[in-house]
């Protein structure tokens, strides 16, 4: 465990100084103070947590993907099969987070995490599989405490490879048919919200299908048990081997203060777990949007964070965190770009 | 009046046939029907509008800057020598929306539709003065009938022109200090809303400079008497310079079916106006964001607007069609890059 507790013990506070020369600056420029709302919020955040002016010059999004033993509880509306297929359609370039990380310029990390059906070794597939699929949670832990510790430091060292080769905005996105069942029973467990306000329809279920994922979510808790404030309990009993890597991520993010934006209600649960290994991990945190999964809002809520976007999207695969390169890439240019009150020789309030 | 006659008679519904063939295509790529939601909506829109697959590959954004007779009564907090400054700042690409738009790829039109302090004849700035500011609309009207038909024709020429030389996505941006003034006025005529609900703080009024504010909407409103069913009157009464080339360049768009992107509070004013002048001109209309001035709900409300982006801005220059952008192109690419199920060999739900 030795990546991990040199990653958690790494991780700091905000800097207040940075954040207040930050925000001095931008208050200097032609416009009236704070009148660009979040995208000043947004640049003073990134100042904080880097401690210099913003930059969005390399943003890459680490897509990892791992099949979940509970869809033999009929939790989705699609096949496992998807996970594999889905991968593919990521190195081909025809998934939504291929096509809007194209358009972001940002790099994607396609990882096998541990996909179920056998992939041989596409091009450009990072393979850091952990097991061909968590266990099913309704029977007891989807995997153990040594394979999420496994996930957690293969999914760091992804990122620090990233941020050693210049990445200084990561993102976070996953696949996984099965893996909302998963973020709720993490959400429900690390929130302590009521499962029925935390399990949404995912993909694609209806009312029927969402009650019996609600039955599944609630057994999955019962059977085992999870300890709430031992994120590594939570997530090797509940999660899935994807969103270890994304914790992962985002702890390696926050270690080396470079900013990761979190995609929708899987990665608020990969999240949810991080916060809990690291509190100080939420200041590298940037919520990308607000997802129309239930649980989300409740994730975000109890990590203190507020979305940027809210364009009731609920795909995943790093989406929302793609969308989120324009403005992050918007509040740098604001802050290194602009004229001054008095470069420009305009006029202040009378 | 016949420019505008043309432009009114030329503007139709949305095609339902291309509306239909867009969602089907959507509904055929590699994601959860629905799944990519306002984004979604959004290509859905620009099909119906255009009757072709949504693309964005010539943004321009109008940025037009009057003055206003009504800063005689201390509704701004900052002086009126700033509209003209402002004016240099944008040609020399260091104001918000010069940075925002180079960021997102778009042109900016940078016109003087009626400025007070003399601006020489700078490099990049197009003129097309209707006057010397307006008058003081607590006195009588702002302008007269024929200045404000003046200023829409013109700034749908200058729309028209944009879309002839490729054009298609045109956004909406403004200048002028006491302008803020002036939308709540327009927007509680129109809308019939309290002028109480309408009138904000603007660039940063105190809450008495505030209700000093109101008072002169509803001074303005009573003197003027305007017939909230005819635009071309509430406009000429209430309106500014700036405010009607938009009426124009929203006008001009819709007729051509070009998307229009609005940008805050002051656009919204535009598209109230316009939208009285030629219902359908709504289905061109895009919200780009919900400004923080209170007014600017309520008149989307009234056009039927859902915005895109809520980012708490108050700044205008059509900083926030600029931001708009990347989510456009993201709509389009999502709409022709996409790889359908059939395609990827990716199984639909079980």
């Amino acid at each position: 465990m030795h990546h991990l507790t040199k990653l958690r013990e790494a991780i700091g506070g905000p800097r207040a100084a940075a954040a207040a020369d930050a925000q001095r600056h931008l208050g200097s420029l032609t416009k009236p103070p704070g009148s660009l709302g979040r995208l000043e919020e947004l640049a003073v955040r990134l100042a904080a947590l880097t401690g210099r002016a913003p930059a969005v010059t390399a943003p890459v999004i680490f897509t990892f993907a791992a099949d979940h033993g509970v869809v033999a509880e009929a939790v989705s509306a699609y096949p496992p099969s998807v996970t594999a297929q889905m991968v593919e359609n990521f190195l081909r370039g025809g998934a939504a987070v291929s096509v809007l990380a194209r358009q972001a310029g940002a790099r994607v990390v396609v990882a096998d995490f541990g996909v179920a059906t056998p992939l041989g070794a596409p091009a450009g597939l990072v393979v850091r599989r952990v097991g061909a699929g968590t266990a099913n949670m309704v029977a007891g832990p989807a995997m153990t405490r040594a394979q999420a510790v496994e996930a957690v430091e293969a999914g760091a060292a992804l990122a620090e490879e990233a941020i050693a080769a210049g990445a200084d905005l990561l993102g976070t996105g996953e696949m996984g048919i099965g893996n909302t069942t998963a973020a709720s029973a993490i959400t429900a467990s690390i929130t302590g919200a009521p499962v029925e306000a935390v399990t949404g329809r995912g993909t694609g279920l209806d009312e029927t299908g969402r009650r019996r994922k609600v039955a599944v979510v609630a057994r999955a808790l019962r059977v085992n048990a999870p300890d709430a404030g031992d994120g590594l309990d939570v997530l090797a009993k509940l999660g899935g081997f994807e969103i270890a890597g994304l914790v992962g991520v985002i702890l390696a993010g926050a270690a080396h203060r470079v900013p990761v934006a979190l995609d929708g209600f899987i990665a608020g649960a990969a999240a949810l777990v991080a916060v809990t290994l690291a509190p100080d991990a939420r200041h590298a945190l940037f919520a990308s949007h607000l997802a129309a999964e239930p649980g989300h809002a409740l994730a975000l809520r109890h990590l203190g964070l507020d979305p940027y976007l809210a364009l009731d999207m609920r795909l995943g695969e790093g989406t929302g965190a793609a969308l989120f390169v324009p403005l992050a890439r918007a509040a740098a240019a604001i802050y290194a770009e602009m004229a001054t009150f008095k470069s420009a020789g305009v006029d202040g309030p009378v």
